[in-house]
């Protein structure tokens, strides 16, 4: 009889490397491993994956590189929203993990698995991410979670892994670190306390630069294509191009204290230069270049947008419509805008946009202009307060007559 | 006959200065000048204004000292609601000439003037607060607004103010400068550009400090009360102090670039230490304290009662409507923030409330837990995303029939 | 040994009085029974059940009348938010289950029991608002719920009853119906199907009214205290004779189709002659009374607090950060508003206040007045579309030069 | 010299009479009459109109025919967010006199006039909706408005026109009626005040039809294109065809009041039966076919659109943006929806669509079924209640200590 065939979320870490041997040896699976880059991974750290894949005896390994779709179907609303949860942190691992859970389904689907497999735990977010989108995208296929189900230690997944004549690092890291092209998270010991900060050491990046520096970011209809006079073919490519360049001055660093889809409180430290960096300038350019109300309800939108995708719901067809939206209204978000970059911070500059509604062709703030006179302002004044005047009218103590009493 | 009573809003500058001089001498009118303060104006410069107030003739001049009430009714409620419009401007002089114009209006009632005037040019935000906060509570009081309406040169106002044997000091300050309890705005040369930042010098509080400090603030309810181990009996006291103890780090400075309320773009540099400080570390507190939705609403609800107190219509009801929700949501803000100040950057390291939702006594982000098992998240994934499932069900692209074409 | 002690939510129907034999018989426990009444039980019918309940075999049972509780801390912010789910439904049903889980989890508390069961199915929304809201108010009770884990047919139900020496009515209605102070729901037969309506003889209230009826309304800061000259003590007294003048008119009747907290669509009737003509004829009272941004932050805030309490989430501390909202509201919306009932149909004729914005004191629609001119809308229209206007100027196509191609 | 050139909104009425002689004699101008058609002209009447306008000696007369044009860049949008203002008017008016100022300025830019002229009086709204809408798309082009500047009674416009040689019926209609595609506005007498609803005969279309009548109206995509078996080849052929039949039967009958542009109350009757029973047909259609949240934001979106689009802003690209979202989100609202015609009253009774999620095969509501459990439900209340779980835990009151007092 054929073995049953399933998909297995694979990092090459120890949660998923016990999944490995354990849906193998003793379930019988047949296993095959699949682990998505969205642009956290090097083709050398892709390579050691694969081969502890097959050392754990999987059937087939696949790599999928996500990483320009991820940025097409997904980093690129981020980007048009200005999208930052709870005003604090861009999404990095919420986002990627939802990219990397439909792309898992996808391919179970392809290969016509009837089991797909992820290493979560009972405790985090991401559990609900891979359930739910596989519920979603593959509802006939079954998700088996092993490290939730068995509930088992560190020490026993370890003793579990040895017993099977598996040598890999077993020490554990001080801090978990999640890579991916919209930035990395570092959670662990001062992140599971509300009150200590991240120390120094425990950025993976170090700050290594010192001077200024000044970089001219140019933005087409609300995407990143240059960074001064290097013209990029795709936007993944700026983006990387900018964290090489801006992440070594340890800008984009914070922790970020959010709401978990499970409805705990959950803390994260992240490095995220190119995706601060961006978001700032790009919203810049859209207060030059966008209307009031186009910027008040990009707002409430993304504000959306962002909590809904952290939540997993990006296959609600919701987020399609708001894509819509957002597409929409970047137009006009085309020019180029001014960063200074120093240590440990960063500035936008300026802006310079053929679609800058600030020109002074219509009248400069605080100064007088052309195109209309005091006597409008007074006019509109006048009418502006109108109903609120009215209101006070109206609902105005009334005065009690003299001598009287009320 | 008796002259005409009208309450000038006196600022000791060349425009009110200039109106002074007209009112009483071309226009005949008795003048009464008012200047309210904000918290930005030092007893010295103040009595420096009466005595020039005087010297142009003033029947009577009036300091109105609105820090406390601007607290009260105003600024509370912007950081209540973690206020920065469009992402980064406290509303410094918004906020502050709000509060300016009602003050005056009130005092054109107590002493039954007539006639309110201002000082406003056409071509900014402040004409229209004024004209529609008078409008508004003082509608029978008539307003006159003489630089709007002669649209005189600078030079003009000068020759004419030299004429009538004014003496004051007529040269130009590079940069307009307002300051008040909520910030100090730096208008002028490079903010009527859109591409150039503000030069280090033209900042009013040159950055002094070096090193790294480390400060605690302690809020109640939504205020704070306490500087380290320093209590204050109001919150101004407190704001004043972390102002003087921060702004020498140079943070908290900014431009931002804006929808003004006659329809253009304006820029404005900013410094506002204390403000940007307390928002960040008051919005890190509510993170820890509050549900998703609360701090999903009081974004929508803040952002929408900083944009249109902004645009002047802080008498409108549903702003006491919104200040209603407000302070109800700050019942549990309450806890110290720690904070860490370093030149041109600060950082929120954490907090510590008796309010706190992220206890590890309900479960830890990450970590097993006993509030709920595995099992309860995957029955959750299952139902929260049962409607996107049978969405994409039912809406799934019809599988053409074997050897049919579509 | 004592036996263990449940609170058990008792209705008298077939499913809690199921839950009531096996746990007392198969189970070992001492059951309380409890019902809970938000405005739909006669005096009669309460005591009916009550009798049943003692037949089943309880050692307590209670009658809590939550009705003016129910309304001063649900009902009346429902009113004041003119609360209609999709634009339809008042929420009868969801709102009084929320109330009867609050008052059945104090009930539990205060007799000290370790259990509580309830008879919902796996089915639909009840489930949800009870568990939830037990988990929330005693999370150390264990819930109970003999319906939903042992998923018997009816026939197997009535089977045990019967083997149980229970003697009751066992035919089943054609028609599920709940009825509570805001409404009764109709549920059966038409309302699985998406396509038909319910037949007149569905409808627990028959209309036997056939003229014209005009009625007075007179409310007091949002609640209604007078029908004609008919002043009552308590609001949820004025609504029962309303109700009692108006449902046979036919009136607010409807089909609602909307989201279950589950996921799926649900469809149910209701009749609610006094929900409908309330929330309009308050409705329009605000219109007048309130100013424009009052009117449309109600709106959103409105349509949340709906949704949010019908999926059970009552006591999140949103609910009542936005109740403070909505009663700060309310301050002005006293006046008459008179309605006129026909078969079938009702509408809002006009309405008669102190805090009438339309006044024409100030002016009147279409007709001059005296408080603006006509030049001030020149000036209010320039600048009200001044942004606009510099958008379109900016952002036109470029003519291309004489002679030339793009 | 060349005489200069004016477009002169003209409707055949005493005031754009007026202007036409006023303009031609007094003034000197070569005047090119308009009239924009938005479906609620006969041939007739358009014919009418082009004979008094030579009469009144114009150089020219152009009928634009706006009414697919409308549909397609305006009423279209309106159906897709189910739009009512107030939950009230479907904005007959207000959609329509934006498209006729689009069209005139489009006409006088195309002609190349420079001047271009309006009969409104300054007292409502239309007045602003021309002069901004004149402001932002002809920006050069002057505006004259004679009526507005004049300040004119009507028994002075009717000696003047009388001395001109003017023949006309000078007979003040009773009633003002505004005709156009999405309805039909009522204004004058009762509608001037707060209390009184409009009598019968104030009515355009007297309701002559007594039975019942069984329609069913068929969607694609969010428009109307059948009614019953009839196919249209336009949504405005359906439209109008819908009117005919349902306006006869008195429904989509109500009076609005509501906030005008220049901020005091307007209150208006409209008899509009063929945009209600539209719009609440398509909500129907859409609460069974899109998501929970689709239907949220589309609420939210579409009463700033309506409230936007009132106020004569719909050149500002936000409403672009927002006409994106709403096409995308009508993929799915395709299919039949029932509707039943009664004197006075209509129904929604059903729907029928390939897109209705409320498919049993997903489990109906209140019955059981297989794509989930109750134990599923179980962990979905766990940790959907979760959160508000531990702020009651973390916020709970501290028991007094035993004897103690509080």
């Amino acid at each position: 009889m054929a073995k049953k065939k399933v998909v297995l979320a694979y990092s090459g870490g120890l949660d998923t490397s016990f999944c490995c041997i354990y849906l193998t040896r003793d379930l019988g699976y047949e296993v095959h491993s699949v682990i998505v880059n969205t642009g956290g991974f090097s083709d050398e750290e892709l390579k050691g994956v694969e081969e502890r894949a097959y050392q754990m005896g999987v059937t087939s390994h696949h790599v999928v590189d996500e990483t320009e779709n991820f940025y097409n179907t997904c980093v690129r609303f981020l980007i048009y929203g200005n999208v930052l949860k709870n005003n604090t942190y861009p999404l990095s691992v919420s986002a990627e993990r939802v990219s990397q859970a439909t792309a898992i389904a996808n391919y179970a689907k392809e290969i016509g698995a009837e089991y797909v497999a992820h290493g979560s735990t009972g405790a985090g977010n991401d559990q609900v991410r891979f359930d739910m989108i596989f519920n979603i995208l593959v509802p006939d296929v079954q998700i088996i979670t092993p490290i939730r189900d068995l509930k088992l230690s560190r020490e026993a997944e370890i003793e579990y892994l040895k017993k099977h004549g598996v040598e890999m690092n077993f020490e554990k890291a001080k801090y978990s670190i999640n890579k991916g092209i919209w930035g990395t998270s570092v959670g662990g010991k001062e992140t599971l306390t509300s009150n200590l900060g991240l120390p120094e050491d425990a950025w993976p990046t170090q700050v290594t630069e010192t001077g200024t520096r000044d970089i001219t970011l140019t933005f087409e209809k609300g995407e990143l294509v240059a960074i001064d006079d290097q013209k990029y073919d795709h936007p993944t490519k700026a983006i990387q191009a900018l964290q090489a360049i801006a992440q070594p001055y340890g800008v984009g660093r914070d922790i970020h204290v959010g709401d978990t889809i499970i409805g705990i409180k959950g803390r994260v430290g992240f490095e995220a230069a190119a995706p601060m960096v961006i978001i700032k300038a790009h919203h810049t350019l859209e207060k030059h270049a966008l209307t009031k109300w186009q910027l008040s309800w990009k707002d409430q939108l993304s504000m959306f947008y962002g909590n809904w995708l952290h939540e997993g719901q990006f296959h609600d067809p919701i987020m399609r419509n708001i894509e819509a939206f957002l597409t929409d209204t970047q137009k006009q978000v085309s020019g180029k805008v001014f960063v200074q970059l120093n240590p440990y911070r960063f500035q936008v500059v300026g802006i310079e946009s053929d679609h800058d509604l600030m020109s002074n062709k219509f009248g400069s703030y605080g100064e007088m202009n052309n195109t209309w006179s005091g006597e409008d302002v007074k006019g509109f004044s006048k009418i502006f307060g109108n109903q609120v005047m009215i209101y006070h009218k109206v609902n105005a103590a009334p005065q009690p007559p003299e001598g009287g009493a009320e």
